[in-house]
């Protein structure tokens, strides 16, 4: 796997580095090539390359896919730090605060279209199925983050709702980097379903897990601050459940916390009590390890990969999930 | 030519009222419904299915290209309409405005996905050749759109920079219009390109009647206010001949004339005089011949459309310059 995986990473490298992102007017290009520039775990080209290489395929064949899927990552993490109106991404000034509204959405748009000229490039026969998945996909991200929107100003969001909503922003894309590559490996159609259901189901067990460690991490090892999610009374997965599981009691408690005056520490500790009080800690690990199981039982169905390269998938699913393999 | 242009209006009546548009969350797409309701005269798919049917295409195989330049098209709408802070569209209100701008963001994204769902319906063989156009017109329409924003800070801006805005913010997107038709229609590749041509100059032509007529027009026959250009500074194909054209003296009056503190009728009144007398008119109505010409020319050396159905790109033309036929 590490040689699977560092072959891969190599070549996103140099295909990143030659992409000609240059242009004019100046304005326009600049934004791009400095987002692209931030970094980022470039997580979604390398399950894309990734995928390819376990099902046996021509690294160059998924490298359109890999390309495009990043390059509409980074467009939509420049719409969306608009509409979050957030200062800094990846440690850095968002586009719209260092340059300004208008070309964040302009330089967004041409992001976009650069994702679809990736994708053009790929081969010619497997270019409708592609596109398909592709247009399907980046159709549910904006959906998902519609919902997200949406959540922040509802007072009536359910624990469904909100599973969909992080379907929808998150896991979908990274299921669709899966699949593309597998696609681009010629994979069977039901192997290349079974490594989409993988991938969004893991993803999913992702989020869920985020917003776990977001309350319950170890201060030592986590790299933002510890409860962070709760003093911004985010609608996460801990405090939606907690709702569906508290008493009138409880709901109360949980209203005048959310409505009160508690800072830092204080608010968070008392999140949390009400939060262990509710078994909200139990029951955010086993959703995220139902998830997790049932990505498995997709992952273990596939037949045409062989065991060891399956081997490299639950391995990449652990490093998705932030453990050590 | 009547039957032909009958013929692609209904088919393109019908095939935008079965498109499907519906979906959740409904913020993201009631938007698009009510854009795409609002109207217009349908130019570019009307473009892309005559030239189809010109050439001896099939209309149906056209379609999905016609669809997806008119959603395209409005997409561009909604984006540039949030740039341009415009408070109506077609005499209805904008998105940003009727719903937010957040939105209006997301729904116009939306809907730059669901072109390319469009195209991405064309005959297999051919989206390669279709998707290449499609991706570098798109690109090309964003880049006139950040030009024409930067031209409205600037107070350089040259009469040739003027004319490459325009050629891409509005001339290239009926040029692919035409020449997605003849490629739907396997036209040979010179005759695809020559018919691009003609679009590109006549579209170029087109744009600068749209500042000659803003200026000068019959104001019984104007569907607008005569003169809203010079009322608002724009940097027309007009004002900039003015200031190529004028010695130290009348470069001083016009800079007078702009920061100057005239209004209506005087304001218009006074730039007209000096444009007269510049010779602003004959310049620009030369301009908008030559382009004609140029498309004319590019036009007469199709091999491959029978000489009827050349009168009818003429008849074509003649429309789009809104004289009658």
């Amino acid at each position: 796997m590490n040689a699977i995986w560092n072959q891969c990473s190599k070549e996103l490298k140099a295909a990143l580095q030659n992409l000609n992102l240059a242009g004019k007017p100046a304005e326009l290009y600049e934004p791009i090539a400095y987002f692209l520039s931030l970094g980022g775990k470039r997580v979604r080209p390398m399950l894309c390359l990734i995928s390819n290489q376990l099902f046996g395929g021509e690294l160059p064949k998924a490298m359109p896919s890999a390309l495009g899927l990043e390059i509409f990552h980074n467009f939509t993490l420049v719409h969306d730090d608009i509409m979050d109106q957030a200062p800094l991404r990846r440690g850095h000034v968002t586009v719209h605060e260092k340059w300004n509204q208008d070309i964040a959405i302009l330089s967004g748009d041409v992001m976009f279209v650069k994702a679809y000229e990736q994708i053009t490039q790929s081969e010619p026969e497997k270019l409708p199925e592609l596109l398909k998945l592709f247009n399907q996909t980046a159709i549910q991200v904006c959906e998902g983050q519609q919902m997200d929107m949406n959540f922040e100003a509802s007072s009536e969001v359910s624990l469904q709702d909100y599973l969909q909503m992080i379907e929808l922003k998150t896991a979908v894309l990274l299921a669709a980097a899966l699949k593309l590559g597998a696609i681009t490996a010629n994979a069977n159609q039901k192997d290349a379903d079974l490594i989409y259901e993988f991938g969004r189901n893991i993803g999913i067990a992702f989020q869920i897990q985020d917003d776990y460690l977001d309350a319950y991490a170890d201060p030592e090892k986590f790299g933002k601050q510890v409860g962070g999610d709760i003093l911004q009374n985010k609608k996460t997965y801990l405090l939606l459940s907690a709702f569906e599981k508290s008493d009138a009691t409880q709901k109360a408690q949980l209203e005048a916390l959310l409505s009160g005056n508690l800072k830092g520490e204080e608010k968070i500790g008392a999140f949390i009590e009400l939060f262990n009080q509710l078994n909200v800690p139990q029951l955010a690990q086993g959703a995220m390890q139902t998830y997790f199981d049932t990505g498995m039982q997709a992952l273990n169905k596939i037949q045409e990969v062989k065991p060891e390269a399956k081997k490299g998938l639950v391995d990449l699913a652990e490093v998705l999930m932030g453990r050590e393999v």
